[in-house]
């Protein structure tokens, strides 16, 4: 079984990204329960603007829909600006939004059978709010959402010091984060022995 | 295996409610595959604000917690005002918001190994909003989220008919209720068969 | 000129309410600039759930809709509960709903010419989400929202303690209520001068 | 007076926008009220992603952020994608975010005393939520909305044809734009004559 991190930062490799390091706390817990994870920065590979598979003209997008389709268990990684998952956080469920038209071999969406998670990152609040919203775009491509499959982090009222600047709140942000990788775990696995049966 | 449906609407018994009605599409794909529901309207008993279990003095919800406690499958079926899930759509998780600590034999939220679902009806647009909203608040609470687990109508730009008056858009709103009961009869088994282990 | 703080506390008087003592930091602020506010509390006069000026039957809406009307300055000021605006602040642009039909001389909206702000308390993030969508049902009503006309205060990563029972981040919070109290009033004062012409 | 209309489309230009075309009927209606109205179409200049001002290297941001600091009364108009604001629509405020900073000779950021509003197409639900989102995060980076300040259109239950595509509503969807072109002039011209005060 194979986990996908998509990490929305809005800075390119090789900077460092909080919310980067927050995933990967839920990574080491997947690696654990045997699940390995990969990471893709979406900034990297310039994903075009679109609604479609493949748009052509150096669009990245088409290599990050493969890893997609490889991973039982993609988690969206997003910081928080103004309160709202960042732009390239809507960007991904935007082109994931074709895929809704891809099916497996009995006509349903090619995410069904999936489970999907987020983690969000911040320098201010917002993180429910993010959670959401990603998380529901996801559900409406037809991955199922686990409880509790999320950690976030932020430094509470008012902008402050981001991720990994400040260590108050961690344990519990990394607590959050392997319970996330439990329930993206075990709902995977249950999917995976029990899989939704055709509608008939 | 119990649905129970959680019928939001603002109106008391016996005024009719186009929420209900539409949810009851999704009750009747249920008893096809072998779910039984039972519905519960959110304002006949009188649902005190607050965020425990019993709020004493004539408090209704200690009863629907009952019920919630008997059911595998809660679907939280609201009307949409002002683009947004109505306020006894919101007291529903409030209520439940004290379930986080009612936990299993093995210490985790009583909504874990359950699934939960959104019905949407309303004059007008939001209908995205209050799914994602009010699934997003049933995640937090322990409950998985299958994907596409909603059916919505709502007659398109600006304010106009309501369901039982408009037959238009009824039947693409019926065969998502259809999915949505697939979807959470789907997950609810697989879950059934294979609870989530215990974290450790 | 005079405000009205609808404070959403889910808690009867006399409980404290921290949300009631974070929207004093506003009102001491608009009586410094003029500006005289009344408060109430939403749950006390158990407002009757539903979408008409009077619900009948011991509603206690009708005397907080003469209050509104008698406000050109409405702030509703929430707890966070699930990370969204509570019951009782959905509750109340529900019922203000209605006022959309209650026009002016000039067959306006009575909201038209009248400036709302939102202050939010919680244990745990959410705030900006409250924040917008409060604001975004008074603009549905016709309310103009001046910029940053907020506070908010919640505990940071995680839930944690109430506003009253933690000093950090006070100051911040207090700031921007000062703020929201200047914009709320040098909007509404321009639109006092320079009041909405007709459409023509 | 000037107006700009940021069309935050995914499509590059030539190629038609439905959202382009609704926010005409504000533009139209500004016009006649004496505000000259500039459009952008912010695919076209390649804005990279960032909360600075300049992100160097062919970014198309500091053009754009010049016509906005021309500019009294923004509109940013944005399809629906998912039921959420697109991408772009999330881009524009991430960048506008750095004018907080960018203060006017009394220290206040240049937003203040500024009006916005927002303009959304959809071939599905979702509009109610895209705009309380993005003027949500105008307001915070200081500009005022006005009641009433959007137009929206989608054919509603469930996806459908665009705005371009399907008159039905289209008579709404152009009246409210008119309401909101009278309320930002409107609001406009008040904060012109009645400029805020510097809090002090």
């Amino acid at each position: 079984m194979k986990a996908l991190v998509i990490n929305c930062t809005l800075k390119k490799s090789p900077e460092p990204s909080h919310t980067e390091e927050l995933a990967s706390q839920v990574a080491a817990r997947l690696d654990r329960l045997g699940v390995q994870t990969e990471f893709v920065r979406a900034v990297d590979p310039a994903i075009a603007p679109g609604v479609v598979t493949d748009a052509g003209d150096g669009d990245g997008w088409p290599r990050v829909h493969e890893q997609l389709l490889d991973a039982e268990i993609p988690v969206v990684a997003s910081p928080t600006w103004l309160g709202r998952p960042c732009s390239v956080a809507q960007r991904v469920p935007e082109r994931m939004d074709a895929t809704m038209s891809e099916t497996d071999e009995e006509g349903r969406p090619v995410a069904y059978n999936r489970v999907a998670g987020v983690a969000v990152t911040g320098n201010e609040d917002g993180a429910h709010h993010v959670i959401s919203g990603i998380s529901g775009a996801l559900a409406d491509i037809g991955y199922t959402i686990p409880g509790q499959a999320w950690p976030y982090w932020h430094p509470g009222p008012g902008p402050g010091p981001d991720y990994l600047n400040d260590e108050r709140g961690r344990d519990w942000a990394h607590s959050t984060g392997r319970t996330m990788a439990d329930n993206l775990c075990g709902v995977a696995r249950a999917l995976d022995e029990h899989p939704l049966k055709t509608s008939g």
